[in-house]
């Protein structure tokens, strides 16, 4: 079974409706209000920031999903506002929202979910929201994902949107997942919203194991700048016939492919960036410490920086992986950037420094997700163990944006 | 007893010499060697970087102070080349400058030490550097710590020095320490080199402990861009007449004092730095704790770049803390920037943001340590744990420099 992509923004998983609207809670007037509707019977399983300081939202949403999670009907996303640091109003604010799109659907509170993103502290202006609802729900639409795709995004350039399907005993198999971030970014959960929705029904300790593992190495496999926001949140929501378990394998490597391109998405469009920096880690004692050494290459300032100078400097990829706590022996590596060689067994050989320079400079030009990473590849040749991790490069452009972007 | 900080550059400790030349080891022909040469029977510790990918220079140092502690007499500090990622050329020519130095100062080679700081991956011009050690062993003074302060520095901008002296029952006694380091900068131990000279014989166990409890309060507590370098050291030596042991909390105090000043002057030279941005938390409900958030702010690339655009984003600095670890409940907690609050129980209060970006501008544009500071005080009010952590603000500047400087 191949799963292919859709570029077809009207196609969406079956049973599962989205509207995405303006409901004046940004000044700029873009979207700003979605909603995600999953048919009945729908598998919630949701995966939330490890701050200590958490949204109001992000407590109810727990709360929720663990009291029923397969009564889980709706979700209601607003950017612009997280809704963090507002105290008792926040509870409140939150609850009201959910009340109210609970009764225009039809719905127990209970059974829909908030999630918001923004700037924090600062109250959402709910008469506009509230007002807004009934046009948002008026919406609803099978066949459009593009719009709540674009209501959830904040300091985003890009709409982060993925849609597969494959067909399984001819039966079409569909699996959306859309997502925001471009700074905050260090998840664990990541510093961003995400959603998805497949329409197979997949019982909850799978569905929960299977969202486990695809954000291991995919929303927890990137960095933007190490920091860790109030509000991550990624909620999956599964719906409709059953398959024979013999295919679960299959789902599970769609949700991957679905959660990986998401978190590439957030990666290449981190404040400021130019390019998207894939970190490989091959021949580690296991894919645990393969991931850790990965994720501190990526997220290293002076990795990115270079990177962003068109600067192939090993000495700070080595350093920035001797840092990762993980052990390993430095006269074992190969390193490559791209598909030049840099160090073979820990030497340092003959390299055209000028011709790496000008390859690098060339993707930060390239197309978006397409020909714009630079690859840095790290042979421990310790072990079967690999790993996978994505940060960008760091520019003056993103110290820019972050001195001007306020609470 | 009152420790005294003493300007004059021409007061060292009594029974060590110093001395810091130009050996042509950098292009700028800027001063490179330097070299201490303390009293027979002195006492020497050291910490080391703790990354897996570490200088040969480092290993070395760490063999001769463990096999006898009580008999390094000199250290030869070289500054343009780390002398890592160099291989057996890397060992043996740290071995020979140190066999070279023993013979010129009648030493047993075991008894020298060296340190090497700068760009990784590139061996030291050894011609250069042998052909001066004459010329350095020559200029060795017990009246000129300045040349050696100097000799030490990469991309610092300015000389990290500090002198205190107190009296001891008639006696005078002096802590000297020195050290660089302004990029690569989150120690564990900290991306720098640090030397320590104290002119008091104190018996290896208590010093070893004084002066890993001084770099986890100094040292340990600065960032600047959260990575960790190859060749991080703090090298600490006393040598001289006993004193009793009830005088020990001062010479304690006074290691302590020397370190905290050497790492504020560290982190506020932090590449592209502005002003240094002092993080003290209070009532955690340990120190360890309290240090962890300090750091997890300080350090929070968000926090950096708001300071830098002299906004008071209380935002950032609240969701820095919340992703430390560390438990806490935001209805306890008072923030304050300067002398200005900005939470109180976790409720934001009224507050003039345009006298608080004042403040902070007035800052960037402070004396070098003496009104330049950034103070973020967190009080948790959950029990009596405190830690204090430095960092500096993130500019342009930063990106700049590091997509520039080259291995």
């Amino acid at each position: 079974m191949n799963w292919l992509h859709i570029d077809d923004t009207n196609i969406t998983p079956e049973g599962f409706y989205f509207s995405g609207i303006s409901a004046g809670l940004k000044d700029s007037k873009k979207k700003d209000l979605g909603l995600i509707l999953a048919p009945e019977n729908s598998i919630c399983t949701g995966l939330f920031t490890q701050s200590t300081v958490r949204a109001a939202c992000v407590d109810l949403c727990e709360q929720r999903i663990s009291k029923s999670s397969n009564l889980i009907r709706a979700i209601l996303i607003n950017s612009g506002h997280a809704n963090a640091c507002t105290g008792d109003l926040g509870l409140r604010d939150s609850m009201r929202a959910t009340s109210e799109v609970s009764h225009l659907l039809g719905l127990n509170e209970d059974q829909v979910l908030i999630c918001s993103t923004g700037i924090i502290g600062v109250p959402i202006p709910m008469s506009n929201l509230i007002r807004n609802l009934p046009f948002l729900v008026d919406n609803l639409s099978d066949n459009n994902s593009r719009d709540i795709a674009e209501a959830i995004l904040t300091t985003d350039l890009i709409v982060k949107r993925s849609l597969i399907e494959t067909e399984i005993e001819g039966r079409r198999i569909r699996i959306l997942g859309i997502a925001k971030g471009s700074g905050m970014i260090y998840p664990n959960m990541a510093t961003m919203l995400s959603f998805l929705a497949c329409d197979v029904e997949i019982e909850k300790n799978i569905w929960d194991s299977m969202i486990k593992e695809a954000a291991r190495i995919s929303f927890n496999a990137i960095s933007v700048d190490g920091d860790t926001s109030t509000n991550d949140s990624l909620i999956a929501l599964n719906g409709g016939n059953k398959i024979d378990p013999k295919y679960l394998p299959c789902i599970k490597e769609g949700i991957n492919i679905v959660c990986q391109r998401l978190a590439m998405a957030i990666a290449r469009d981190g404040e400021g960036a130019n390019c998207l920096i894939e970190v490989k880690i091959n021949g580690a004692r296991n894919d645990f410490e393969a991931l850790k050494i990965a994720r501190k290459i990526s997220s290293s300032s002076l990795v990115k920086t270079a990177i962003h100078g068109c600067d192939p400097n090993w000495g700070r990829i080595i350093s920035a992986a001797g840092s990762s706590g993980v052990n390993f022996n430095l006269n074992d590596v190969d390193l490559f950037i791209g598909e030049y060689q840099i160090l073979s067994g820990g030497k340092l050989i003959q390299f055209d420094k000028e011709k790496i320079s000008i390859f690098i400079k060339s993707r930060m030009e390239g197309k978006y997700l397409v020909s714009d990473n630079v690859e840095i590849i790290f042979n421990l040749n310790h072990g079967q163990g690999k790993g996978r991790s994505w940060g960008c490069d760091l520019s003056k452009r993103y110290v820019e944006i972050n001195s001007e972007y306020t609470t």
